[in-house]
């Protein structure tokens, strides 16, 4: 029997709150309330409350307040993810926050200086390694050592961006954060993982408007050249799915090996085999095609145990603070250069 | 009937030759003789001559004496291939090269200044993207306004080193010319393609050796990034294909347009259908699959009469001129920065 953990909502702006939610019920986490801002729409309220219908909402001090919370679940307005993980460190939680953690460096030094300061902790939800489960199976190849030694990836991230569906804030920089802040944050996240970095730079990174003129504080291409202690990476990024692809994008990583290479078609094999979670394994012995659904999903269950044990199997702290540093420094990078 | 168009081989080092040769018999052209250097293997010779039975082999000065001949091919020697170009059109030839058409910016300056003097041809033959009926069927996609303006290219260029099959030149950085100059060549070139560009530069370049560490002088990983005045490009290029493979490499081309995307799937749909030359179209309406085999390959039909008409429909010389000065350009960065 595991011991109990308790968490509490602050900001369900993105779609992602589901799948923080979900993961953690999953491992037998009780949800016990839920707060947001006066912004989210009522009909994101409504359909929220509507999924967990005994889970209360109530004022965020009161979440806050509450002793028995342990953990502070955040996919608010990107801009306000911040300041709801510094009050939640502040007041004895831990703070689990959509991607991207925070939009901006300075926020970043003083989610920093919080962690040092309460010893609570910051983890990110990079949804597409951390809920994905051909990531789960390219782990376990690598790790049996089919590929060699990880020298690069290449990571593309396309997404749809439902124009008449998304919220006023999505369209501005300084609430989103800028692409490579916002859906790049995936890609550092990965990159950081599959190479095992522990030290990274950005080599270059750049960002554009290329197909949405009339939303001129919109980003919808970015890309970013990485350099780490374990191997290098190359990322894009972009906002332009087409209507007529069956799902959100066409997510691929390519982990290239000494002796191997994988590729993760990661929703949809783009006019192949059904489902999502593709493997694609080349190797000194063959060719070989996995379907990693049921590979699972361990990073919940890590995660649990890392809030009750204080370890960091998940995800370590300075994981968090790298992928999310990279993101900021790439995305003021290529803006510069504009 | 097609006025006649007699070329001679000087060089054949690399196999592609048989590719340029069997292009331009196709076309109707007439092979008249041969010569190579005396570096090329015994074996090599043997086999090219049986190829073609009926043509001599002959010494190379009387290959450039023959004033019947208009147009010399050559696949010699990476370094060897300026020198040859040069003295052909010198003699009042074109010049069509295997890539890299050159090894050096100096080389390429003293082939930009014999074209101006001469009026001569210098074709580079980019063979990923000149012999690749995927490629065909991608340019007709592209012009049908099918993925919108094209903003993007990833391209991935992996091949098999072959260590046991290759000349001591193949691992002498002077000679081959590093590993941007040579197999990253069809890179710039299918960039500078595909998004339209007649103006680029090198943002970004890199190269490494990270599995052939008892072959110092040998790269056998390269990426590049670049940015163009019709897109952007990123690309990256290996000898690092794992046997298993059953191609010499997974060679694909994404083209990223303002309204879909196309993948081309150019040697092996890994793990997937049989063949080659797979092409894969999202756009506004779906998700499609093309099977490009039988798309043809125009190039060598319009290089034939660019010749005998002076046209320049196939390849401008201002293409073959940049995409070199490209890949040299990069090569050059990219070791100043090891």
């Amino acid at each position: 029997m595991r011991p109990p953990l308790k968490f509490a909502v602050i900001g369900i702006d993105h779609n992602h709150i589901y799948g923080m939610i979900n993961g953690l019920i999953g491992e037998g986490a009780e949800f016990t309330g839920w707060a947001t801002s006066a912004e989210t729409p009522l009909s994101q309220c409504q359909r929220f409350g509507e999924s967990y219908p005994d889970v209360p909402m109530v004022e965020p001090d009161a979440l806050l307040d509450d002793a028995s919370v342990q953990l502070i679940v955040s996919a608010a307005i990107n801009d306000q993810r911040a300041g709801i993980a510094i009050a939640a460190m502040q007041a004895g939680k831990d703070a689990f926050v959509d991607k991207p953690g925070c939009t901006t460096l300075s926020e970043l030094e003083a989610i920093r200086e919080c962690v040092n300061a309460t010893g609570r902790k910051w983890v990110v939800c990079f949804s597409e390694r951390l809920q994905v489960e051909s990531v789960t199976l390219a782990d376990q190849l690598i790790r049996e050592g089919r590929i060699g030694k990880v020298v690069q990836t290449v990571g593309l991230g396309p997404h749809r961006h439902n124009p008449s569906l998304r919220a006023n804030w999505f369209w501005q920089r300084l609430r989103y954060g800028g692409i490579l802040t916002d859906i790049c944050a995936h890609q550092f996240d990965q990159f950081l993982h599959f190479t095992g970095s522990t030290q990274a730079s950005v080599v270059t990174a750049h960002i554009g408007n290329v197909a949405n003129p009339d939303r001129p504080d919109f980003q919808d291409f970015g890309e970013v050249l990485l350099e780490g202690n374990g191997g290098r990476g190359y990322a894009r990024v972009d906002w332009l799915t087409p209507d007529g692809l069956p799902t959100w994008g066409d997510g691929r990583m390519t982990i290239l090996g000494t002796h191997g290479t994988i590729e993760l078609r990661k929703y949809i094999d783009i006019a192949g085999r059904p489902g999502k979670d593709h493997v694609f394994l080349a190797d000194q012995k063959g060719v070989e095609h996995f379907e990693a659904t049921g590979a699972g999903l361990p990073f919940f269950g890590k995660f649990y145990t890392d809030i009750i044990e204080r370890t960091e199997v998940a995800m370590t702290q300075a994981h968090a603070f790298l992928a999310t540093q990279l993101a900021l420094q790439a995305q003021a990078k290529a803006e510069s250069q504009q």
